[in-house]
């Protein structure tokens, strides 16, 4: 359901704009890319203290003035004290959108003055972009509300939370012959932000591409939800910056490990279809062939040049990306040679040398589109040759076709006039055959996701339960977490609680000798440092011994027998709340797989059995688990059951705030949980 | 020793160009080029069978009858068919300098027409560039023997393989107000080559940078040696491409392993502190920041800017490179406060957030500059703002410092301008703060290299020996192998040969029980394969019951018996020859660590103390050698000590194909070898 009042931001037909106009203002510059972007001057109205217009725009000393005029969008500018009663005369004459450039908000440490702004516009049901912000710009409708400059028109959408680098987004796009529909630098997002703006695009017909720069967003999974919302229908290319310790102290974002909240900032965006970014070159080129609407539906790409050593350069940066280079079939390798010289290279690239025609390019394009998902095509040449003879013949082929077909168009004496004459064809041109790679491979993710159809149940409907069970500290006693585990169908071995070494006599003959025994007690979540966990006990008198040692450690509540499992792969599975995006699962083979080759793959919970299975195969020790050293396969299937049935559990108790199952033995059938470790939060902490 | 006949090329002030000059024709080009380039035209001598010249240049029918006229530079577009004739008669008239632009040789697959101009080149003396390449040029002799476009002035050097990229590459500088000073594209290089173009720039004055662009290395050994000089003096960016299986395949390279082989170049062009570029990009980034002769001593980068966003994607950047983002110590911090408004962020980037002034950039940066090894400058403007006064100001502190600046500058209404007079003060611009920081990760690199005086004996002064064994295989014996070893003092294990079952149970005694046996056959390499390994043999009982079971494993000639080693680290060590490259060593933890992780580290034989130390270190296993899981830590010494002696072994034994020596124990103190396996060249096969 489109919200109405957003629309009367991008497309409104009048604005008040509130500060001062003279020159050197921030208001004047705004007046004066509101000129400039082609706003009717008339319709807008200065509001400042000594009511002083400019030009056509008159000025008014209050927007209460302007109560017989119909006001759609209140354009902010003045210092930040003013804003709040700005708003308060805004609500009083029924302006429902604002945007507010002026900063002096929680940036600058005033987060009451924020909450004050945001408090009046919920009051009045006022919608706004900004505090802090650079302001936006709506092409189709000739609004440049921004300090930023004049894009060209086009199908791409922009939404920064940076209005630095939204602007020079902005001027390398016009630089590049892309155009931008909408534009908005959303800055302190204290109302409308990445989220809210991004499902605000994801129903308007006339942008095909979103690009989005975050610095950090709040709520994660909401945005999760939206986004993947967006990428059913859309394309959304994403730079989320702070990716390393130094960006994220720059980006002032403290929470939690840093280099793990990028990693899940990273699945978060691919999980829900979202293409991550990481310069705004990549950005760039991303946008460009997105914004080329073609189809792709496999990966195998030709390359078709004059000249080999682009050609190889190309070839390596398609493997890097993922994507298949492999040589024609026999049938189109005979096709090419029936009118390519023999000299020419058959293998991929396809190289024309320099004797290539314009009859040669395109016959060579449109025979390899036979086969391959898509073509980059290469011409350098030199400055005494012609380009736009072979771009001519290479338009009639990208006419007909529906395949993605990137270029490198470079050198010649009509190289520019080449290059439109692509470009206007739906050929996507880029400044190497290497970025071409990569922007290609993007493409091909993208499909592949879209192919995928894998939605995450974000807001999963899993029945809220309490713990049925009572304990007096932050973690679960193993034998409660146990019981847990079992609750939800997760393999636990049979084991038995003892309390005194009677019971745990009858416990480990139940169990039938050779034994495991571990400690019970609250105050011991690292069993093995203390000494409190004795293996393969074999007999009565080491069954007694066994318990006078761990009897002596602090917090003895009593002991938990097991029988000593069978070896298998060690597993480690765990659970963990982020800050941003809720509750999170991690797998690994634990040990020096997991700390010194950090061989770790996430997933955002709750897992489908497909997710968990990705998410096993995305580590490296998928091969080991597959065998790798000679060893039987895992059961993978069986991993993939607990992964999922462990995802669910934070949505089950809202208490758990971190579980680790470490290690799970897999066997060839089968897999088992030899220890449990389940912490609680403070917030929900359980009653005695 | 300067080369006279390459400097006769370079510097030539006559130049017979042989071929047709008609328009449309190659040799039309090259004169155009070469008039575009300022050569004086009545000092080109045309030379083609109608004896037809163009304008003030002259046409001959041979340049026999020019005999009178001094000619120092044939350059030649006429058919490969007549190429021999005209190095026969250039050679006649004393030429001493040719570049062959024709194609038709050796990449057409006339390899004897390509042996035949080598032939007579030799005979006359006659150095030469090509033949199939783009030819030349040196703006400082107003000289473009060339297809490619001209170049500006400047002091980089381009050495290309391809002309295609070559070409680019030019391209690109132009448009980027980068200079050339020599360029040259070999093509087949059957003369002058990657090698002896780069070792005759070593001593050019005119040159402060040389780039490289390569496919495949003839001699790797003798390009390492020339490289090392170069780099001593001067940086050498190469572009090696085929760095994947598709790229090898376009490069019609097949040597070998393809990744592995990838590995060894990579490692060949850093030991000798080459600068490896992937992209064209990359190339024309780092040698942007190298023409500028900065000096860098560390690697902490203090990033100024005007706005958050792109300050945060450059921090992540210079992480990512390996540099060094951190806050400024407290006194630099409080020189900040002095002048910088208490809105501006001082962690580092300094934001000094829209309000900059130009003083506050300045002084911000002359401030940083006291105690960070270089600076990143960035400037995002609106289109309202002025960016000159800011260049200005910086201009006067980078004219003061010998420190490395880079800037980022962009949009503003005299943008262009504040560029010009950036880039006049030695301010090095870039596109982007990532590519900024990326450069700067490559001085820093080449600084280290510097720093660190670690020469490679390429061709060591190794006594090369005979193998004092006799073997009917193309391996050793373990015996044989082991002896080997022990002659070079590798520490190995106490062990006894044994033919019989009497002589096997003397050698148990001998060695002490438990003990393990292995079978001598020349026809077995990998013993445990075929059950030709017992361990923990404990008695003379199972002594001959091993010795039995041994007896009959094909080619047996006897056993030989070990001591139960004490268990250590197991660590792999290799050797073997590359085709490029020579004798190259392998380091890793073997198994899965190897297969699953890659986590190999590879070295250029031979080795000294320092280089093995290198190699252990950048591997992820050293942590684990270190005692990342609680274990103890390896003896690093002694493993280097193994490394250093197995990589002389190929140069003392011709015969050596390759080695290994896995695994290796390595233990708290020392290290020992537990298993060897070392192959012979057929070539090299030792007499029985």
């Amino acid at each position: 359901m489109r919200d109405l009042r957003i629309d009367s931001i991008f497309y409104c037909s009048s604005i008040a704009l509130f500060g001062s106009v003279s020159e050197g203002k921030l208001g004047r510059a705004l007046l004066e890319r509101l000129t400039e972007g082609g706003f009717d001057t008339k319709k807008i109205y200065i509001i400042n203290p000594k009511g002083i217009g400019h030009g056509d725009s008159k000025g008014y000393k209050s927007i209460l003035e302007l109560a017989d005029k119909k006001v759609d969008l209140a354009l902010i500018s003045s210092p930040a004290a003013t804003v709040p009663q700005v708003l308060e005369d805004c609500g009083a004459v029924g302006v429902r959108g604002a945007v507010v450039i002026s900063s002096g908000f929680s940036e600058a440490g005033n987060n009451e003055l924020e909450a004050e702004i945001i408090g009046i516009a919920q009051k009045h049901s006022i919608r706004f972009i900004g505090p802090n912000c650079a302001g936006i710009a709506n092409t189709e409708n000739s609004l440049l509300a921004t300090i930023e400059a004049q894009p060209a028109k086009g199908r791409i959408s922009l939404v920064s939370q940076s209005g630095a680098v939204g602007g020079l987004i902005m001027h390398l796009s016009t630089e590049n012959g892309l155009g931008i529909c909408k534009f908005a630098s959303y800055g302190n997002g204290a109302d409308l932000n990445e989220t809210s703006l991004l499902e605000y695009l994801i129903d308007d017909d006339s942008i095909d591409v979103i690009t989005l720069y975050v610095e950090n967003i709040k709520d994660g999974r909401r945005f999760m939800e939206v986004l993947q919302k967006a990428t059913a229908v859309k394309p959304v290319i994403i730079i989320k910056s702070g990716r390393t310790s130094s960006g994220q102290r720059a980006a002032m974002s403290h929470t939690g490990s840093m280099a793990g909240a990028d990693m899940v900032y990273d699945k978060a965006i691919s999980v829900c279809g979202g293409i991550r970014a990481i310069t705004t070159d990549d950005m760039f080129d991303y946008a460009k062939i997105f914004a080329a609407k073609k189809d792709i539906f496999g990966k195998k790409v030709a390359i078709i040049t004059n000249s080999g050593g682009p050609g190889v350069m190309t070839a390596d940066m398609c493997e890097n990306a993922g994507l298949t280079v492999c040589a024609p079939s026999d049938s189109v390798k005979s096709k090419l040679q029936e009118f390519l010289p023999p000299f020419a290279g058959l293998a991929n690239p396809i190289d024309l040398t320099v004797g290539a025609t314009p009859m040669g390019y395109a016959k060579a394009l449109s025979t390899c589109l036979e086969e391959y998902d898509a073509a980059i095509v290469m011409y350098v040449g030199t400055p005494h040759l012609q380009a736009l003879p072979v771009a001519e013949e290479l338009t009639k082929v990208a006419k007909q076709s529906n395949k993605c077909i990137c270029a490198l168009f470079e050198i010649g004496s009509d190289i520019e006039e080449a290059k439109k004459v692509l470009s206007n064809s739906g050929v996507v041109l880029f400044p190497s055959g290497e970025r071409a790679a990569n922007a290609l491979s993007k493409l091909v993710e993208y499909n592949e996701y879209k192919a995928s159809n894998t939605e995450i149940d974000l807001f999963p409907d899993i029945e809220s339960l309490e713990l049925g069970c009572s304990c007096d500290s932050k973690s679960l006693l193993e034998t409660q977490a146990m019981r847990l585990l079992d609750s939800v169908d997760i393999s636990i071995p049979k084991h038995l609680f003892a309390s005194n070494s009677n019971d745990a006599i009858k416990a480990c003959n139940e169990i039938e000798y050779p034994v495991c025994m571990k400690v019970v007690s609250p105050a011991i979540l690292h069993k093995s440092d203390v000494g409190g966990v004795i293996l393969n006990i074999k007999n009565d008198f080491e069954c007694i011994e066994a318990f006078k040692k761990l009897e002596t450690l602090y917090g003895f509540l009593g002991v938990i027998v097991y029988p000593m499992l069978k070896k298998g792969y060690e597993v480690m599975m765990g659970l963990t709340r982020d800050a941003q995006f809720g509750p999170v699962v991690m797998f690994g083979m634990g040990g020096i797989y997991t700390e010194v080759f950090k061989d770790i793959a996430l997933g955002i919970a709750p897992l489908t059995h497909q997710a968990a299975l990705n998410m096993i195969k995305s580590t490296k020790s998928y091969e080991i688990l597959q065998g790798a050293r000679g060893g039987n396969k895992a059961d993978i299937d069986a991993l993939c059951d607990i992964l999922v049935k462990l995802s669910k559990l934070p949505f089950m108790y809202e208490s758990i705030s971190e579980a680790d199952i470490n290690p799970v033995f897999a066997y060839e059938h089968g897999a088992v949980v030899a220890d449990v470790r389940i912490l609680l939060d403070k917030r929900d902490k359980i009653d005695l």
